[in-house]
């Protein structure tokens, strides 16, 4: 063979070390060992915590409810390592995916940082990102039609940073341009069509940037309103690491390259949403506003058990399409669902296409009655 | 390199093998098999029966007839392999695309079987499938926006299995809960839209049952109806397959997680509507339910030599899309694409997005004068 | 491990090695390199031109401008290897991407010849292209809905080929049949709906010909006509090349089916609008007529700095879509995008999918005061 390919090979590797350690999930189940380990050949001597929640799981499937899907994912649910040193004092935080109010008078001044921030991703994973606001996604931004937006950029760190909102129209030439350390980027716009729109750094290599955590969510509400809502943002990324060194994960270009990502995650954390469900209540409407930052694969956006009564590919409220079960959010696009919370129960969002969305691309909706 | 890495390099190695093979069927042509020798490197010595075609495919070439298209697959046509012991007992059959007919009474009462099946899909495959009703895909079901749906799933395998219908508004924590062998699980629905609507088993991990052949095609009716057309239903499903033991293929979830399919089907047989098409007659309506059940990949579904004068996004027959030629339906998604036959003629249905397309996405409506 | 994988393997190889190179770009950045040079492991020696570049872009970045994105690729820009003996003769040329005049009268005849095309894709890259009139993508075919079309396609070259136009609605086994060598066939047909239609060869593998560059863009306007704009055309197509051999590269079926390309173009040519950027003025309409010729993955296509007043996804002036950021064309389909030029600048277009993208997806469209 060719001599020199440990990074695609150590790749390889590691995923097939947690598609075995996923594999465990399913081995405690009884009576279903035989069947459900044609999912992973050799699972490994790791997986201890996994075994007991494979048992809790098959547990409840005992009692006959479907816990299953609580559990669903290719990723492996341990808490082996958490990180040594400083990596090990970062704090798992849940990225709240409210949509904030809207900004008073009509204005908003944003006045952000690029920094590089270790941010822990699951029990397992701390992250070196490449970050706005020291935050992966970043802040989410709301705003209506023709607001003024005065943004800031100020690059704290050694590469070049800029700043790309999809909501702007604007020579990017000036306004998103690169500053490099201690330099700062000002530029204002008024978004002049509504809709979910990604920003993110457009530095060269914009794959790198995008991907290493450098983007994130501007909602633009129509001037007209939309119906009364409960709104959520949910971003989409892909994970390319390397393996762990000092207690973190950095991000891996060539991995990006080949496009086997290691999580796909909503708002920066591997199914952040089963443990943290987004909650409505019966009779409400929720309103997702979905961004795909991508860097790569599509949103296949899907909430398992309801249906949208109302889609828009484009600026709503305009061309609404009606009765949608799934729909491709590009990468780099933005789109908007609404459903109506006509049952209570509880409702996985999941990106249907399982072979990205099994790692991590899994919530859940919790209507209450 | 890193050392042990058999699965997904056997993997290579059998893809390797089949592009091999899949060079054989240009061989044979006249003149050709310098230039088109450089689609496979090294055909290897077992293509005997695929030479043979290959020449029926340049003689047909000779009489002017593109007789090509009815054998373009990267697929080996053989008949090497049917299986040995009961495997080779099971009969290849054709699953029939036509829409059943709507049921009486407003009132569907289904009553199904999660088994484990095995299911010759070509002369030389068999898989070891996860079925609804011995059937993959499982059986269409037809109705009307607001009948009701009676729904009995009986589990007589060891795996846990549960069924999840993207056309039911229905809390998933109860509806589609697993249940184990010899557990049943009833409930029912009414649909609030018409489309075409993936139905699929959604126990975890769901990228496994899905992948396996636990799914399927629920297609809803207006109420106010739609133009009389001949109609037809097509799901597509990837094959992710282990090498033949037993002379049967199960399937592979560490494939599934990479992504690089076998096959690429409709209706789960590699090409079957190649040999025994779809048909029309001129001045007909043809109405395309198109379920992608992935569960990865994007349908790029797309008719030659004809193009869609109306499609639908979403609930028919709101915001119809005029003029279409191909577009691309999400995994876990379903849209409704119509065409008017106006010519006689064989028009090839396909996936154009042919690198996955070109392994069995392939299949043909005849229109008759 | 399995012994002969010396494809994939080589593929891989090629691509650690571009990476590398393409990590090269950013070295050079004073007080970045410890950073950005986590983009690429191991730098290889060969980067000198390369190094250069860096320093030039560096240079531009102290100077607060956003020159980044003119080198923005994951691609060598390297004038290391520009062939040898025939191969070296031939000279690079831009593909032109402005939609030519419509025919008089309302009726265009086409009299095309088949054949095989050493073509310069860039200043490192000669491919043994397949073709439609010596060029790749073939040439723009501009008409209106109703127009009669005399199409006549002559085969100079040893493999079969054929001409499938997706704006005809014909016989395919008739009109888009395999001619042999010399052979001719000739058919008629009039657009019924306006578009971007994709042309390509549909002789089989399919995959292989559409892939090694047999396919263009057919633009068919609405009778009624669109308000007037400054019209492009832009075809998307992967390339899966292999090893340069007597100073060309031909095209690899074998990558094409593993879905890894090495390039990503618009019309046929890595980054080739980067330094011949499309133009227009303050105050014009730019609509961009866009098909992705695939052949497997989809366009995700975007304007830096701009939003798409409207976009199409069928026929125009159907179904017009408002304020859209980003939308994917799928392989083997077409959309029409519009933007207004409100203001002055230089706006990257790009495939918003970088990990695709990044390898050749970008180019600019400079709009002047």
């Amino acid at each position: 063979m060719v001599p020199d390919e440990p990074q695609l090979l150590s790749q390889l590797a590691s995923r097939r070390s947690f598609i075995a350690k996923a594999g465990m999930l399913s081995l405690a189940i009884p009576g279903v060992g035989g069947a459900l380990v044609a999912c992973a050949d050799k699972p490994g001597p790791e997986g201890g915590d996994d075994s007991q929640r494979g048992q809790s799981r098959a547990a409840d499937n005992m009692h006959g409810q479907n816990a299953d899907s609580r559990l669903d994912t290719a990723l492996p649910r341990d808490a082996r390592s958490s990180g040594t040193g400083a990596a090990a004092a970062v704090a798992f935080h849940r990225y709240s995916p409210e949509l904030p109010p809207l900004p008073a008078g009509g204005r908003l001044r944003l006045n952000w940082r690029a920094r590089e921030t270790n941010i822990r991703i699951s029990e397992s994973t701390t992250v070196a990102a490449w970050t706005f606001e020291d935050e992966l996604p970043g802040p989410i931004v709301h705003c209506r039609v023709g607001d003024t937006v005065e943004f800031t950029l100020t690059n704290d760190v050694d590469v070049p940073h800029s700043m790309d909102f999809h909501a702007a129209q604007i020579d990017p030439k000036i306004a998103f341009r690169s500053v490099t350390k201690g330099q700062s980027v000002t530029y204002t716009f008024r978004p002049r069509f509504a809709g979910a729109f990604m920003y993110h750094c457009g530095s060269a290599p914009v794959l790198m940037h995008i991907g290493a955590g450098m983007h994130g969510a501007i909602i633009v509400q129509p001037r007209e309103g939309l119906p009364a809502a409960r709104e959520y943002v949910l971003v989409q990324q892909e994970f390319y690491l390397k393996d762990e060194a000092g207690g973190v994960r950095s991000f891996d270009f060539q991995k990006m390259l080949v496009g086997l990502p290691d999580f796909v995650t909503f708002n920066g954390r591997p199914n952040q949403y089963v443990d943290a469900p987004l909650r409505a209540k019966v009779g409400e409407r929720v309103r997702f506003w979905v961004v795909n930052a991508g860097p790569t694969h599509a949103c296949n956006f899907h909430v398992v058990g309801e249906q949208f009564d109302t889609m828009y590919l484009g600026a709503p409220p305009g061309t609404p399409i009606r009765g949608v079960q799934t729909f491709a959010v590009a990468p780099g696009g933005g789109m908007c669902f609404e459903l109506l919370c006509d049952v209570a129960g509880e409702f996985p969002i999941v990106n249907h296409g399982f072979g990205h969305g099994q790692k991590g691309g899994i919530g859940f909706l919790v209507v209450e009655p």
